[in-house]
C-alpha cells in the first residue's frame, strides 16, 4: 500500500455540539472507498476554505489570498501539501514549496496545520495528499449523511 | 510635514455596537499628539494581533505564524509595513519584503489589509508606518477613554 493517497476536500461543515458550533473539514483519500477523515478546524479557516471551494473572491485580499500573492511575487510555487499524522490529538500537515533560482529547483517544506495547508492548496491549485495510516481515524461517508438527516 | 509617521499599535479592542461585537485596532502615529486611528478589523485578525502583542505562542503555527515561517525559510525579510490610504471606506496597507540574492537586495511590495500587515509586522519585529493624511480620520485618545468609562 502506498504511504499517501491523493485526496479531495469534500467540504467544510458546521456541527452543533452541546450548543457550540464547531467546524469540520471532510477529506477523502481517492482510494479510500467509503471512508472520509473529519478534521476539526477553526471558524475563520473554515470560511477561508469555503471561499476557495466556491471560488469567492473578496474585494480585499484575505489572509490566505495574501499568502498566495506573496508566494507569487517571490516566484515560489506550492507543489503539494500533505496531511501527515495525528500527534496529541492534533492533525499535522506539510506544505511543499518550490522555487527556481539560477536554473536550480530549490525545495522547502513547512510544518503547518491542515486547515491553512488546504486553504492554500485550493487557492494555488496544488494537489492534496493524505497519509493512508490516517484511515484509522476515518469514518464512513454514509454515516455522516445519516447524522445530517437526523437533525 | 513628512508623508508617513512611524506608528505604534496601541491595542485591539472589542466594541459592542447594537448587539454586534466589532473589533477595532488603534494605531497612533508617533508625532500625532493625542490622535489615534481606529481601524475596524475581523475577529480572527484581532485575536492574531492580540497574541502577537502579548507574545502568546500557540502549540501549532497559526496562520500569521505560518507566513512568518514561510518567509524565514525563503530567507525573505519584512522590512516595514505602511498603512497608506482609505479607499471606499476601507483602509489599505503595503508590506515591504526584502531578499538578498547573489549579493543583491531584491525588494517587493504587496498590497494587503492593515490587520494582516500589522499581525505580520509585530511577529517580524518590523516597523509600522502610517500615512499622515489619515490623521483626518483619527480621533483623540482621551475621547476613547471617555467612551470606555461610560460602559
Amino acid at each position: 500500500m502506498e504511504e499517501y493517497s491523493k485526496a479531495d476536500v469534500l467540504g467544510v461543515y458546521a456541527a452543533n455540539m452541546f450548543g457550540i458550533t464547531n467546524y469540520v473539514m471532510l477529506i477523502k483519500g481517492l482510494d479510500w472507498d467509503d471512508l472520509v477523515l473529519p478534521i476539526y478546524i477553526g471558524a475563520h479557516e473554515a470560511a477561508s476554505i469555503e471561499w476557495a471551494l466556491k471560488g469567492y473572491v473578496h474585494k480585499r485580499p484575505m489572509t490566505h489570498d495574501l499568502v498566495i500573492n506573496m508566494l507569487d511575487i517571490l516566484n515560489v510555487r506550492i507543489e503539494k501539501i500533505t496531511i501527515d499524522a495525528m500527534i496529541e490529538n492534533i492533525y499535522t500537515a506539510t506544505i511543499f514549496l518550490c522555487k527556481e533560482e539560477n536554473g536550480k529547483k530549490l525545495r522547502y517544506t513547512i510544518d503547518a496545520r491542515p486547515s491553512d495547508s488546504v486553504a492554500l492548496a485550493l487557492r494555488a491549485g496544488a494537489p492534496i495528499y493524505i497519509a493512508n495510516r490516517l484511515k484509522n481515524y476515518a469514518i464512513s461517508e454514509s454515516s455522516i449523511n445519516l447524522m445530517e438527516s437526523e437533525e
